[in-house]
């Protein structure tokens, strides 16, 4: 077999075989497959796809290429979640002690953010002394004894994926579905759950800008899953308009546990409920998804969730007073309020440039290698939908550097669509996969 | 700008400004843009093409992105020839001579073989002491005593499109139009001629086995050829059959002596006359194609083209004994004659696999590096329309290496079809582009 061969038959459009796919992706990783080669290849499957077989070949191949963990030590159905990312997106801070507090144990892997905002990993760090890196077994032990543990991957998981995407990166072959399906799935198969959430973001914010693509998406990687042998749901979900009212890590942070004291924005916390359902379901925690939900809503009014996040932190270091007194996450003081230059409804908002903005004042990453300042953001105080009269407040901008404030506040105005009329609500969730 | 958002642009389905094009192409070539990024551009264009002002481009980068040869000192119009390959191709160490004995100046630039037989610099260098290397201003001073020269590339001339061919070679992306057609012109151009005749093969034995893609890659050079403002034409001619009746270095240069004195296949003869007939016209040597084939077909009765020829392997080094002994050419004496298994008439013939099979016993490469058996190769008794009795020759297997005769019987049996009905007759000349 040569690579020549493999770019060829895809190329012109050929189901490849499993050997063929193991083949090129191995041959990559050893560096047998030269990068040029690999290139070619890639951009063949943008244009003439992977089924469903190729699909499963793929992630399974790119699964089994580095460690793969074993959660089985640990009692019970282990259920785990992803987003395809979003602005905003700080559903892991809530949604982790939710599901923990109902009973099912939490034992995530996260990542840090490339792009707009910071990842879950890097928005756990504005909380003083949290330690996102734990050793294998104390990882264990605390799903084990608390039912939670969250912390950045540490274990070489799927390491030809991130080989191959960091070679997509560069040559404009990011958004294809069976690249992407098999990317985010392998990384799935290989942290070990038993079944699996996804939620698919749609809209401006989102990397799926319409409904078909990103049910396009889910169904790709449900089929994975479920071909594996792994019960797996996905959610599409609304990212027209970034997910809460804020914007930032340290922000975020507040925001969520806000939330898990039942303060929070109602679309944050629905989607909460919404995701943590599927996953109690799958966990058998729950037998349907209305007592899901209300054992979700009742985790929240209890307190137990408030109290499971509380306990999280204290379990890896972190300073458990952030709870009671959230000014202890550094929020940034110096402020900026952007006003409303014209009376009307907020008709739409471009979700991507929010996030954009929030880079700009330094909350996110542009290189992989750039440091966050956890401190700044936005506070979205009008949202779609929203009544604003001339001269109110859109949002607030916490921010530490001067001269990057204009920029930002210029992408922010941009973002916002102010219309005399009304706009039709909008859905949270548009439809479910499975 | 950045290759990504060239290769993004390209993959899109956008056209490509010339900056773009000389952005991605010189910085290839200066190391600049990394073999990987060059790759996956390469494979969307061929997924997405080029229009005829992005190939015009192309071509004009590549073509400057070396050496260029200038002709003006030497009198008159510079006529190239160039063809797209095939099997048997002796053209133009028939055509040079005839041309020139017609008053048009032959400067010519050929290229060596990779693939089943030798390139027109191999066959010359089975004429002993035939040099195929000449300084610049040998080469131009032949040219202008002697109306004639055909050497090597010795030139740096289009090293962009060498080093893109070289990946293209190895990332599936040889075969779209655009990147053939600007492949060849850019090196035509960087010759210097004045006009250019092309011959586009179109069959088995050819890379375009169809008359739908030949006429397009004809159309796509002759286009790029008349926006540089070179008159330009190309001729689709049959390559379904190998052209005459020998397949190999010295062989073929026998068989070119042969039809300069009169006595060659008519095929062979006919296209020299068809592409001769172009040159001549386009030189202004005469004002019609009909008078223009008689010059020609008068330059082989009266000896003045088979004297030209002498004259060439004269003033290159060559033994000019050769013209009146050919066994001088040294056409290996082991010979096997391969004998028709049934009665009938050759239905069709796999131009490719006589070819192979000549490779095979040495003819051709395999690899760059490899070395030729000149003395090797295949002498066709019957081709395609012919009747044979079973048991009567096929063919003649001129071989030294006894170990690799089976193989290339057994490719030869494959490439001949024997039926019992006789085919239409084909044409040799499927049409011109211009």
């Amino acid at each position: 077999m040569r690579p020549y061969d493999v770019i060829l038959k895809k190329r012109n459009g050929m189901e490849l075989s499993k050997e063929e796919i193991k083949f090129m992706v191995t041959g990559f990783v050893k560096g047998d497959v030269p990068d040029y080669q690999m290139a070619a290849f890639l951009m063949a499957v943008y244009f003439r796809h992977m089924n469903d077989v190729e699909r499963y070949n793929l992630t399974e191949i790119m699964a089994h290429s580095g460690d793969t963990i074993d959660l089985s030590p640990i009692p019970g159905i282990k259920v785990d979640k992803h987003s395809t990312g979003g602005v905003g997106d700080k559903t892991t801070l809530v949604l982790a002690p939710m599901v923990s507090a109902c009973g099912l144990p939490v034992a995530k892997m996260s990542g840090r953010g490339l792009g707009h905002t910071g990842g879950t990993i890097d928005k756990l760090e504005a909380i003083p002394g949290f330690r996102t890196s734990l050793s294998e077994e104390e990882f264990m032990k605390n799903v084990k004894e608390h039912g939670i543990a969250v912390v950045g991957q540490t274990a070489n998981l799927a390491p030809a994926d991130k080989k191959i995407y960091a070679l997509r990166d560069v040559t404009a072959t990011i958004d294809e579905i069976s690249l992407i399906a098999s990317s985010i799935m392998s990384k799935k198969l290989a942290a070990g759950a038993d079944g699996i959430v996804l939620d698919v973001k749609v809209g401006s914010g989102a990397f799926m800008k319409n409904i078909a693509s990103a049910t396009d998406l889910a169904r790709a990687m449900v089929d994975i899953g479920k071909r594996h042998g792994r019960e797996t749901v996905a959610l599409l979900t609304n990212m027209d308009r970034p997910l809460g009212n804020t914007v930032g890590n340290a922000l975020e942070v507040k925001e969520a546990i806000e939330t898990l004291k039942g303060n929070g924005p109602w679309d944050l916390e629905e989607l909460c409920v919404e995701l943590g359902a599927q996953m109690l379901r799958i966990g058998k925690i729950a037998q349907t998804l209305e007592e899901a939900r209300k054992m979700l809503r009742d985790s929240i009014k209890s307190g137990k969730a408030l109290n499971k996040f509380k306990e999280l932190v204290e379990i890896q270091g972190g300073d458990p007073r952030v709870v009671d007194d959230t000014s202890l996450l550094g929020v940034s003081s110096k402020t900026y309020e952007l006003k409303s230059p014209k009376d009307g409804y907020v008709y739409s908002m471009n979700a991507e440039e929010v996030g954009i903005s929030s880079m700009m004042l330094g909350a996110g990453r542009t290189k992989k290698e750039d440091k966050i300042d956890l401190s700044v953001g936005i506070e979205l105080m009008k949202k779609t939908g929203d009544e604003v009269k001339a001269g109110e407040t859109l949002c607030v901008l916490y921010y530490n550097d001067d001269k990057r404030l204009q920029e930002s506040i210029d992408t922010l105005l941009n973002a916002y669509d102010i219309k005399e009329v009304k706009p039709k609500e909008e859905k949270l969730v548009h439809g479910v996969v499975q």
